[in-house]
C-alpha cells in the first residue's frame, strides 16, 4: 500500500492542522472527505468517539490516526480484531505542560495578576505583597511519566528538594537526587505537589479524603492532569479551611456544578486547559501525526497503540 | 565597646523589622530613638540620605547600619574620615528576585492574567492562547552578579541555551556550559534577555539606541534592575514597532512621565517593585542587619562597605 484511497476527517476541521501538514497529507491519499463513505480506508479523529458502530460503518478502514495523546475514545480491541492500526501522538506537549506548571506556581506565589493590576492603576507601593521561594522547599511530583520528569527537573533547577511517587521506582531520577516517597509521606511533607498521573480505574480519586486531609498547611497543589484523580468533596472541605491552595486547568472536563462549587474558594485557582498550546508542541504534534501516516504506508507504523 | 548608648532609627519605622529582631537589638543598646540627639552613637538608615550634614549633627556616631543593599545614599568617604563604620546587607534577596524574573517571563509567555480572567467568566475554550517554550531558546543574562547567576542557573534548568555578558569573564559559569558573548552579539541573537547590572556611570543607558534597535524580533527583555540602564526614548520607538516585549518592575524610581509613556504600549508590561519581598529574603535581611550590629560590637564588623 503506497497511498490511501479516501481519508475521513472527524472531530476536527481544517484549521487544526497547518497548511504544510495538509500538503504532506495530500500526497498520501487520493482524496480527503468530511462525509463517511464506504471507500474510506483511513480515519482521522481527535477526542470524538470511535466505537464499534463507526468502525463497522467503514468496511475498508485500515488505519485510524489520532490527533491526540489519549486513546480512551477508540475501541482499540475491536479495531485490532478488524486489523485496523491505531496510532496516537505521545508526549508532544511535554515541555509545554511542564513550563505551564511553573507559570501557575509562580503566578500564585508572586500574586502576579494583582501585581499587574495595581501597577496599571499607578500603585507602585508593593504594599501587601509577600512571596515564598521555591529554593529549598519540598517539591513532590506524583507520577513520573514524561511530564512529571520534566517538572521534577525544572524544580531541581529552582533548587527545590524534589521527591516523587510513582507506581514504579525510577532509579535514573533517584541518581539525580530525587527521593522516592510513599504517597502518604509525600503528601504530608511537601510544600508543592504536582500531579502527573494518567486517569484510569487505579488512579481514580487517588487524592482521596485521607490524603487531602494530610496535606501540609500552606501547600500549593497543582493538578494539570484530569480532576478525576481528586475527590472533589474532600477537596472542597479542605479548601474551606483556607490553609492550602489548589490550582487546576481542566474545568472543561469537570461536572459544571463541581467547577461552580470550587470557584467560590479564593484558594482554588482555575485556568482554562491551555498547558499544551505552545507553538513548538503544535508543530511537533502535527509532524508526528503526519509521520505516523507516512510510516504506516511504508509498512513501519510508529506510535501504534493496539 | 560592648553596647551602644543610643540608636537613632531613620528612614523606616518599627514595622520594618520583626519583633524578634527588635528583641535582639534591644540587647545591644541602652536606648532606641527616632529623634536625633548628641548621644547617638549608632544610626539605622534605609533609602534616606545620610550626608555630611546629618553625620556632623551626630558627634558621637560610630556605626551606620543600612537596612538595604544599596549604599549610594550614604557619604561613605566622609563617614570613613570620621572613623564611622558603614555596613549594608548584600544579596539577601538573590533567590527572591531570580524566581520573580521567571514569574514575569512565564506570566507573559502563557498570558496568565487573561487565562485566569477568561476562566473566571466560565470560558474554558482556550481560544486564542498560544505560548512559546523556554526549552532550547537562547537566553541572555546581562550582568552575572549574584542574581544574574541564579537567573542563568534556573534558565539552564528550563533547558535554555544560556549566554551572558559581564564586565569580567566568569569561567566557573562557562564550565557549566554558559557562553560568553559580546553585548551586541547577545542582544541580537537572544530570545530572552534579563538585565542584572548595578546602575552607575558605566552602565547608564547601556541598553542604548543601537542595542535596542538590534534586539531580535519577538524577544522578551526583562529588566528588574534600575531603568537608568535603558535609553527610554529608543525603547519607546522600538515598542511602537510591536515586535518586542519589555517587562520592568521599577516604575517607582522612574520619571512619572516616562512611566506614563511606556504604559501606553501593550508590549511593555509594568510591575510594582516586589521582586525582593519573599518571606525568606525578609528573614535573611533582618538577620544580616542585626548580625552586622552584633559583629561590630564584637570588634569584627561584617559587610563593611567603607
Amino acid at each position: 500500500m503506497t497511498k490511501f484511497k479516501k481519508i475521513l476527517v472527524t472531530g476536527f476541521d481544517k484549521s487544526a492542522l497547518d497548511k504544510d501538514s495538509w500538503t504532506r497529507i495530500d500526497k498520501l491519499t487520493d482524496s480527503i472527505t468530511f462525509i463517511p463513505s464506504e471507500e474510506v480506508d483511513c480515519l482521522f479523529s481527535r477526542f470524538n468517539k470511535v466505537d464499534k458502530k463507526l468502525i463497522n460503518s467503514l468496511p475498508n478502514l485500515k488505519y485510524i490516526g489520532l490527533l491526540a495523546t489519549g486513546v480512551g475514545t477508540v475501541d482499540l480491541e475491536f479495531a485490532k480484531k478488524k486489523n485496523i492500526v491505531v496510532c496516537n501522538i505521545p508526549g508532544y506537549a511535554t515541555e509545554s505542560v511542564a513550563e505551564w506548571v511553573f507559570g501557575l506556581i509562580l503566578e500564585h506565589l508572586h500574586d502576579l495578576e494583582r501585581a499587574k493590576q495595581v501597577a496599571r492603576h499607578g500603585d507602585f507601593s508593593g504594599s501587601g505583597f509577600s512571596t515564598t521561594e521555591i529554593l529549598g522547599k519540598k517539591f513532590g511530583v506524583i507520577g513520573l511519566g514524561r511530564i512529571g520528569k520534566r517538572v521534577a527537573e525544572i524544580a531541581s533547577g529552582f533548587g527545590a528538594k524534589v521527591c516523587y511517587w510513582s507506581r514504579n521506582r525510577k532509579t535514573e531520577m533517584e541518581k539525580k537526587g530525587m527521593r522516592y516517597k510513599e504517597l502518604q509521606d509525600l503528601v504530608s511533607s511537601c510544600d508543592f505537589i504536582s500531579l502527573h498521573l494518567v486517569y484510569n480505574k487505579n488512579t481514580e480519586e487517588i487524592l482521596g479524603e485521607k490524603l487531602i486531609n494530610s496535606l501540609k498547611k500552606g501547600v500549593a497543589v497543582i493538578n494539570v492532569a484530569p480532576m478525576e484523580l481528586v475527590n472533589i468533596t474532600a477537596l472542597e472541605k479542605r479548601l474551606k479551611k483556607n490553609d492550602i491552595t489548589f490550582i487546576l486547568d481542566h474545568p472543561d472536563e469537570m461536572n459544571p456544578k463541581d467547577v461552580q462549587k470550587l470557584s467560590h474558594y479564593k484558594n482554588c485557582i482555575i485556568y482554562p486547559p491551555i498547558g499544551y498550546v505552545s507553538k513548538e508542541a503544535r508543530a511537533l504534534k502535527q509532524n508526528i501525526f503526519v509521520s505516523n501516516l507516512e510510516n504506516y504506508l511504508k509498512g513501519k507504523p510508529t506510535n501504534q497503540v493496539n
